[in-house]
């Protein structure tokens, strides 16, 4: 990883290189024909944005203070699984390159390093629990605290998983376990226990989530809401944010691009609470235009994956810090100082 | 076909490979250009879902009762012709992998098995029969009276066919008549007597429509309608369905998509008879959104072929399950536990 | 030419394979980068019909009558250049095949048969003489004079080439002058002079259009008008019939396709003089979206000179056939019985 | 360079086997992905025109008076830096070939001949200066003078560059001097001393072109205008023009094409001071789409970075003529005599 890497979609070229094909396909794959997963990106580039001119704003100041965290850049690490697939170190060098740049890892419920290493990993690290709601509320009672007890502070609970996705690229190839060695180690119930799968249930409802907020005192992030309704519905039950997402195209085939998804929520939101998404970020311009639309932050699952493949934390660094880079260049460009001074006239399809 | 298919485009490759080329081209090609063709899948990828979240729905139902016969999944086996062409058994194939997956065989006048014999092969299966009405009533009517004695408990009449498409792949090949051994086994006038060929002609009128609900009490399914006056005169002649169809672009070139013909009919149909539809259904979502956009269900024609073809009986049962398979998952993930959910404001275009 | 050709896009293949690779450019190529030559076709792929059914129609009748002349079908021979650089026979090749196939040909003022001949080759033929006034109005009186005395029961002024269009492919080849033997047998200014070279000016105006009302008898069809207002200002001139043309995309590249343009042209005329048109028809159905949107016929410049280069004045006959049977399969398909019966609502943007 | 080139597709394409790699790089690339890059050009294609008949308009008059200076035609040679990396002549080539072709050369605050150079060069020549404000507003008012005593006429301050533009080309390549012996001429800060860097600074504001305003009686232009706010802006602080671009898509990545911006500056502006824009023009029909929609002229700069490589100042003599000539074409083409007579009418979006 000595040649200069320009952009995310490079460091996919050589994480490409690095991984087995099928952990590739894991990574890079999305459900049925990944519509979706193409619409992501492509959103970004039918927004365009019309900056402003002469305005002397000085240097950008892109931190930003989300539930209580401040982070030095609105992007954070979005949960992703099995980062042992993609370097040794896994979830431990993410999480430590993520503590470098300033900002929130969301630790991934399926995680192969257990969230209590990560934490003591990176000392410095603000990092997020991300939580499947099993069924059996005694074992999640007990993920929550472990969540807890290794100083996560926001829970985010992903709702568009009342089944797992079908990803036809892992059914091809046969993947559907981890190989020998890795397992989910937040997934363990009790020490030297399997772990045991995790469970994705229709059956999990509101009631589910009042359940949880009776459960923690951690603010509750709903990730994977794509309905204006359902955002309506989820700040009567009490949410501390909402996180607009498609699951990266890997769970509902031909749901819209996520950045399109955005201003509805943002809308019947009114600004109750921090709206965050994920999906197709692979610029700056694509970071600063979510925000126009009215996003607190973004965040980057795939891009992430791609530079711990890379380059390990190393790898992973690089890729915060070329997005970190654009944005305050592009916030620059805009003629802006401040993420404060986004609006949507910056953005207009083309 | 021992690998695992994860798509009907996969099962058409395979078909492809097996089938000879002119009758691969015979199955998959189209009238003219097959600009409808194309249209017909393309339609769907316009089309997005927005699902719910935490509807706690548990198992999806989608079982559907049409014209009084109960279906265990909202896909109905199109008619198509000549599947001895694809398979040795033919529709008898074809019959009993539609009674396994308890589902409505809509049996082609143009089948190279007899209704009868298909009926013998499938005890358990629900058909109907499908019906070009011929000017020589007398001949049309004894074909009616051979359906009603095999058993079907529906006429489905095409109707877009006052002339035979002008299929240029199937000109090209000089493909106008089946191979030695094969033949329409529904025309023919009597045992013994040679099969008649089937006639198209644009002399056919709604009188026909008239004559031929006196001359039995089978319901009417009228298929092939495309223009929203049509479907409000279908209305007032009585038919007991409409069946939204371009005939898979294989009749008149350049007809809009199926899918996107239907929000029209089924506002002029105003509820008062189920409307179906076919064309370019290939994935369980496409199903979904034909069902949220008002169809009772949809049939699926060439899928059935080309699980025919790579398969046999076993093809199309998979290709079956596949199509069930992936429709509870579809809902699943959209939070709803019946097709009694679905309404428009799940699909949008995108 | 044994092979079955089923449509003009295997025509022009076959016309490739049989021209000197610079004629067949002259007549493929367009002006500037060919974006009009090819919004032309691309065009009429993306309006769609909507056929009725059960109409019980019986068999189409295709004639119309064009400025007192009765054609077989509403397809016009569209006036081309230099047709013997197509087959040695030239334009009475043609004139036979159109009058044959009992429809109308335009006999180009860049004939490289003269028009006299052209008459005298096809003696049942219905010619129309397409002019470019020439500055000298002496001469063009000669000529008009000619085309007269040869039989011709219209001129067809083109109006839309105030210059030569730029075509960069002959620029490149370039080709500009016919080879030794050949000229434009119209440009004779007497029985043994040399051709005159077709003056194209931009001092033409309104005012010559009126001089040549006052010559001659004959219907002046204007040829090449794009914009509605200009459509207004020709029936203010007392023109017999508007032909709506951006000249093949062969003159000002960028002007929008011909039929994107026909429905306004329609409506400023109003119905007070027969509209035709021409560009990118190359099917049936093409003619039948022209008519439904208000051309009373169109013509074919392109696909009669592949026919021609394929095969002579055969050639040209299988296409005016192959259009001919289109026609009435596609309104047949389309529940009609005459052209009569086409109304806009059979067509719809897709 | 004595094949005919007929579009400047064609001088590129000679351009790039003659320049290093690295430098055709430069000239060809963008910011970011180069989203803008193909939205300028894709632009124009997009954009018909409707061309009027029969007009009698004579020859066509493309001559135009922009502050003061009568130019032969409507487009000027826009800014762009290091004509030197094309051809060993540089800038003076450049200019040499402008003021033969009697328009405005804009000369680079980058070129790599020094202004008084240039204007020595081409004595005829009208010369504008393009100028970064420097946040050392002595330094600047120092080049202004030399700029000033080269008799340059305008100053074109270029406002789109509160920072450099990441061009990803130049990154990969390594590309961030001019080879030995080459610099910015005209950023040197005295006869013998080295030239200082250009700064480009987010602190530059509409301050910074009062204050410029009040340092010289040179017109200003304002050149990287995209946001109708900021057009109102520029009025208000006595601008002379205004000039949309998004600098070649060199700046901010996913800005709109400069042709999609132009109609709701020219609105702002409401006809105070003339608007020029440039960015994607590379035909004749371009100007002619630019100039009906409000711009006074338009400017082209890879156009003729591709002349000075393809053949120095020949070359560039060539484009522009090429241009003159097209114009002049569509022009007469349109129906038209006069640049005065064009309007919106003419131009449609397709």
């Amino acid at each position: 990883m000595t040649t200069v890497l320009t952009s995310i979609r490079e460091f996919e070229a050589v994480a490409r290189d690095r991984l087995d094909p099928v952990h590739y396909d894991y990574f890079a794959g999305g459900a049925g024909d990944e519509v979706t997963v193409k619409a992501n990106e492509a959103a970004f580039a039918r927004l365009a944005l019309l900056p402003r001119v002469l305005c002397g704003a000085g240097s950008p100041r892109i931190g930003v203070t989300l539930l209580g965290s401040r982070v030095a850049m609105p992007v954070l690490v979005a949960p992703t699984a099995f980062h042992r697939l993609a370097d040794p170190e896994g979830e431990k060098a993410t999480a430590r390159a993520a503590a470098a740049a300033q900002t929130i890892m969301i630790v991934s419920m399926a995680a192969t390093v257990a969230v209590e290493d990560v934490a003591a990993a990176a000392p410095g690290a603000t990092l997020w629990f991300q939580l499947y709601i099993q069924p059996d509320m005694a074992f999640t009672e007990a993920i929550v605290r472990r969540a807890e007890a290794a100083g996560c502070t926001a829970l985010v609970v992903t709702v568009d998983s009342p089944a797992h996705g079908r990803r036809y690229r892992d059914v091809r190839h046969g993947f559907d376990d981890l190989p020998d060695g890795l397992c989910c180690e937040n997934m363990r119930d009790g020490d030297h226990e399997q772990a045991r799968p995790i469970v994705m249930s229709p059956a999990i409802s509101w009631e589910h989530v009042d359940l949880l907020r009776r459960m923690t005192r951690l603010p509750i992030v709903l990730k994977g809401v794509t309905h204006p309704a359902d955002a309506r519905l989820a700040l009567d039950h009490g949410v501390s944010a909402l996180y607009v997402s498609n699951h990266g195209g890997r769970q509902l085939d031909t749901v819209p691009a996520a950045v399109d998804l955005l201003p509805e929520i943002v809308a019947a939101v009114g600004g109750a609470v921090p709206v965050l998404v994920d999906g197709g970020i692979r610029r700056g311009t694509d970071v600063v235009k979510a925000l126009a639309l009215g996003a607190s932050a973004v965040a980057v699952g795939r891009p992430v994956v791609w530079g711990l493949a890379a380059g390990g934390e190393c790898g992973v660094a690089r890729v915060l810090g070329l997005l970190r880079d654009e944005i305050e260049h592009t916030l620059t460009l805009c003629g802006l100082a401040s993420l404060g001074d986004l609006e949507p006239g910056l953005v207009r399809p083309c």
